[in-house]
Formats: structure tokens, sequence, C-alpha cells
């Protein structure tokens, strides 16, 4: 029997992980959340753009009776998603989605793990903005507690400019207030967790954001010590753990003074995880539609090193991308400024030929 | 701009191609010879089913204007191909593609090439079919020149079942007579030629044939000596440079006491390297795309040892097949007895365990 996964969402992770599953047979559809943005998953599946006035029955049925449903964001409608639950195994499961979607829940659920992150405070009136500039170290990023992703709903809050952000901010909020980290690196950890518990990492990932969205990643991040990867990985085993988590996790971290800090989970694929598709023997996207669906996950070994760098706002050609080491990925999304358009990855054996090709690709996208 | 890739065919091949190209945002469509099978290639672009009332300007036009038109089989209309010609590039060219069509072209082409294959003559009439049997050494194989493969219009020719498999021919014919070789093995090498004459091989596949059919390969081939290596590469480039070929190329071969003969040439992706979706940095398949696009291929690099079983009238699904190291990719085919349906691929380090999983399959599949 074909095997069929819906996916809420119709964006570029939709498209990869549809990509991904195709050629072993499973058939997908998709739940989008608006009309016309759905160029993504054009032609893998059903796509079903979401009536207000249809209920997860009628949905569950729209997207033609899928046998496991999973979701490529974490701005999900929990409700929703718990209702699917009486028709099908979702997974990752609600209440493990629940803990994700909002910025000061998922702070309170790793604290609550005694997972190191950077002090936070939640903001939601004027009083509490002063209180955090007064507690916590500057410069003191305010984050909205959802919806908040790639930079955007974020403030740098310092004790001069406190009152004049609080004149753009409507009162009462959900913000988070947290400390700024000085970080020497910002480091993410992938792996996906099987039906049975089994675990398959990937090894960590070296990024480099720009304006709060991810530029470029190098894998595997060098320089981190036994301990620290020991740490990570007790982390990620904690948070399976607690939520009973299946599918691809991600695991954003700062390293700073020598510790590992966790900044954000996205509990889907991730942007930082694209370069499997060409460095490692399974792609992230595979392997959570694998975990997803009950099957074992593929192998993660890497081959040599890789790089991505993120086509923002910007896209380029085949002609003028892909080269022996080099591969382009595109979304099929229309132009708008900043928005992610696609990947390019680079693969060889020597960090210092992705590296430089990773500068060389760098400069000519976006000109420094 | 987006390349626009046409396939002419609409199989397994030009399905996998179109999977592969499609991430890289390469736009495809396909010329299916009859109406009906085309679920191969479903969705992944236009299909347009050839209509005799068509001229080539037409089907280029119904085809939606492609920069590239390639092919997924050798059995083409070749005054369709020079027709297309005249429309945009064709790769592999029609003159090269006229060499492989024909069984007895072929074979002549590459004795005029100083390629050794088994001794052969064509057969037109009953006396021909004796005078093989009388000097060509037992049993003689007798096989259509064209529209012959995975073991379809071919005969085991024997002093014994002369007479009578000369009932079952209408004469004159188009066929070809050789020896069998009883060769040690039957390994195919694999390579992508680019537009600018560069060369991307694969490393050689062992190859076991059932009733003529494709039924396991395993990559690398073990035991091929450096000159043999050097030698069948140096017959590629003989073909490469007489056609100015361009294009992903199978070369099928006999080893015997030590010799290479050439068996079969496969103008196109070929069955023997479906492990490299798995098992290489870059697919047979995206290079295939990217040679003819005018592209640069990709690094061919292996991860290990690969494995392939071929699913023929039968199927698996992914809870069946999948595990750590093996993978399973489907056609999206209806079944019909000896059909390629999909295969199973198998990646690992170590070649013994990639050999006891392939047996292990087998058995599973065929009970032997």
């Amino acid at each position: 029997m074909s095997l069929h996964l819906a996916i809420v969402g119709s964006g570029q992770l939709a498209r990869m992980m549809a990509l991904d599953g195709l050629p072993m047979g499973i058939r997908f559809s998709f739940l989008a959340e608006e009309a016309g943005d759905t160029r993504c998953v054009e032609n893998l599946g059903i796509v079903v753009v979401r009536d207000p006035a249809d209920d997860a029955a009628r949905l569950y049925q729209k997207l033609g009776d899928p046998d496991v449903i999973t979701v490529e964001k974490e701005h999900v409608d929990i409700e929703l998603m718990r209702a699917f639950a009486q028709h099908c195994p979702v997974h990752p499961n609600p209440d493990a989605l629940e803990k994700f979607k909002n910025r000061l829940n998922e702070k309170r659920f790793l604290q609550s793990l005694d997972i190191p992150l950077a002090p936070f405070l939640s903001v939601s009136t004027a009083e509490d903005v002063d209180q955090a500039v007064a507690t916590l170290a500057h410069p003191v990023f305010l984050k909205s507690q959802e919806q908040g992703y790639d930079g955007y709903n974020q403030w740098k809050l310092t004790a001069e400019n406190a009152a004049e952000i609080k004149q753009e901010l409507e009162f009462p909020g959900n913000w988070v207030a947290e400390s700024f980290i000085p970080f020497e690196r910002e480091v993410s950890f992938l792996a996906a967790r099987a039906r049975n518990g089994d675990v398959t990492s990937y090894p960590p990932v070296q990024n480099i954001h720009r304006n709060g969205t991810l530029l470029r990643s190098i894998a595997p991040a060098l320089d981190l010590s036994a301990d620290q990867l020991r740490l990570a990985g007790d982390y990620l085993q904690r948070m399976f753990q607690a939520v009973d988590y299946v599918g691809m996790i991600c695991m954003e971290c700062f390293v700073h003074e020598g510790r590992i800090l966790v900044n954000e989970i996205a509990p889907r694929v991730h942007n930082s995880g694209h370069w499997t598709s060409q460095g490692a023997s399974t792609s992230q996207f595979e392997n959570h539609v694998r975990a997803v669906l009950g099957l074992p996950a593929g192998c993660s070994e890497i081959h040599g090193v890789s790089g991505m760098l993120n086509l923002l706002g910007t896209t380029l050609n085949a002609q003028e991308a892909v080269d022996r080491h080099t591969s382009l990925t595109l979304y099929n999304k229309i132009t708008r400024p900043r928005r992610k358009l696609g990947h390019v990855t680079v693969n060889h054996p020597d960090r210092q030929t992705v590296s430089a090709r990773m500068d060389a690709l760098q400069k000519w996208v976006y000109g420094d």
C-alpha cells in the first residue's frame, strides 16, 4: 500500500519533503493557509487552501484521508492539529508542537528540562519593558512570542532607545525579552527521531545570520568539544523524551565562553540542514518523511564538507550556479525582497575549498 | 532564465531525470509515443502524446519551445530528431543516436573504431541463419536489429534448434547473429560527456541479468585491472569523439579471459546506473540533464559500495523495504509481468554487508 502524508504548510520545506518522498512511492497533500502561496508545491499532490468554514473532519477528507499528518512550520493551529489526531497520527504530536509554537512556552519548557539558554523575561506591559531593560544584560532582544521568524517582529532594546520602541508597541502584548549573548558562534544540531525512539543525528552545523535571517551554513561545524557534543545530544534527548517527539528537529544554539546555550527550536526540517540533500547519505527531508511515517531513518553519514548559501530576494539560474561541486535548489517562488527563493550548496572533501567557494558565491550574489 | 528540457520518452528514466532536474529550477516536457503510458511523468511537466499528423515544428511547439531536447531511449525516430535539431540543440545529437539505434549499425560503428566485440553476422534470410550457425561459435544469439531490449526479440540458436526457430521467423528480416561469449562477468561503464568535451566517469558496475533483463548491479565492480579500466575509458573516448557525443552513455561489456568485449551501448541514462542516486555525489540523471543543457557535470565520487535490485513485475512498499542503508524507488507504473516497476538500492561502506543484504532482498522479492 502506498503511504499518503499530508503536510500542513505549502512552502519550500513542504516542497523539498515531497520531492524526496515521491521517488519512494509516497503520496502527498498540502494544507495551505492562504490562496496563491502554493507555487512551491504545485503538482506535487493535492493542495487544499484552508477555508475557515471547514472543520477538521472536512479538511482531513479534502486532504484525501492521509495516513499521517505533519508540518513544515511551528506556527500551526494547535487545536486543528489535535482534531486531526482523531483521524490519523500527527507527528510531531500536537502537544510537542504546542511547546515550540510560542517562544515563551518554549523557553519555559527548555528551562524545565534544565537546558541552558539566555536569560529571558515575559513582557506584556510598558513596565515589563522597563524592567527587562533594567534587569537583563544589554542589549536586550524583544521578540513577539509567536509569528516571529527571520528577524521579523524583533527589536533590539537599549536604555537609550527603550522609550522610542515603547511608542511603537501596542500594550498589553505578548513578547519575550532576552539578553543578547555575545556569542562566538551560532551552531545548529539536527536529528530525526523515529517512532520507536531511535535517534539519527547529523553533524553540527555552523550558521551565519544577517538581519535575523540565515545566510550561510557550513557542516560539520568545527571545534566543538566531545563534552559539548554530548551535552547537545543530551538536550535533544531530554526534549524528545519529554514530549515523545517524532520527526526531524533543529536546535539552534549559541556557543559562548565554552557553553552551549539553546536559542530556538524548530520542530521540523530546517534551513540549516538543506546541505544534507547533497552532503549526506540521506537528506533531512527524506528522514523527516521516513520518521513521521513510521519508517526507520536512512544513514546520515556525510561526504566531506558542505556549505549552503541562501538566495534571499534574489535568485540564480543553473547556467550561472552549478559546477562540479556546486548545486542549485530553487523553490519556484515569486521574487520578493528578502524572501527565501532558493539556495546553493557546495560539497567538497576540503574545507578551505568550500569556504573559498562560499565566499565567492556570497560576493557574487550579494556584492560583499 | 529557467531552462526547459524536453525528453523524448515518458518512462521511468524520463521520470528520474525530471525529479533530479526540477529542484534546480529546470522545467520539463515529455514526448510520449502512445497515450496511456505516461504515468511515470505525471505532473512533472507538459506531456505531449505523439500524433502522426503533427510535424516536428508542431511537436516542438506543443512541447513548449524547449531549450534542448534529449531522449530516454535509443528507439527514437531519427528523422524527427533531425527535424527537432532545426529548432533547438538535440543531445545526444541525431547522428550519434542513429549509430546506436540499430544493433547492426552499432556493431559496425564499434568495429570501425577498433573496439572489441563478439563476432557477429548480419542476418536477413534463412540461408543467413544457417551460415551463422555454421560459422559462429555456439550458441549463437539471434537478435532483432531494432526494438530488442530486456531479452525481447532474441533467440538462442543452436545446430539442433535452428530449423525450428527458422519456422518462427518471417524472412527477409533484420537481425544480427552473434557468438555467445561465455563471459566471467558482465560490467558496465557509465560516463557523462559535457558540451565542452569534459568526461565525468562513474566507477564500473557489475551486473547480473536474468532472462535478458538486468536483475542486480553492484558498484564499484571489483578485479578490473588498471589496463582494463584504461581500455574501457579509451573505448568511450573513441565513441565520444567520433560522434561528438553529449550526455550520459552506458557501455555494457563482457569480461572474458581478461578481455573487455563491448556488448551494447545505451546512449542515455541506464538501469545499471540507478545506484548513483543514493551512492554517488551526483546521480546519472542529474549529470545527463546537466550535460545536455550545457552545464558542467557534478562530482561523480561514490560513497562506499552500492547495490541495486530491480523490481520486475512486482513491487514493494516503503514500510517493507527501507532501512538505514536501503532505499526504495518506484516508477508509478501499473503492474505487469516482468515490467520494471521500481528498484531497491543498498549503500554501505562494507561490500560484504551490501552483498548479503542484496541476497536477502532478492530472496525475499523473488524467492531465490
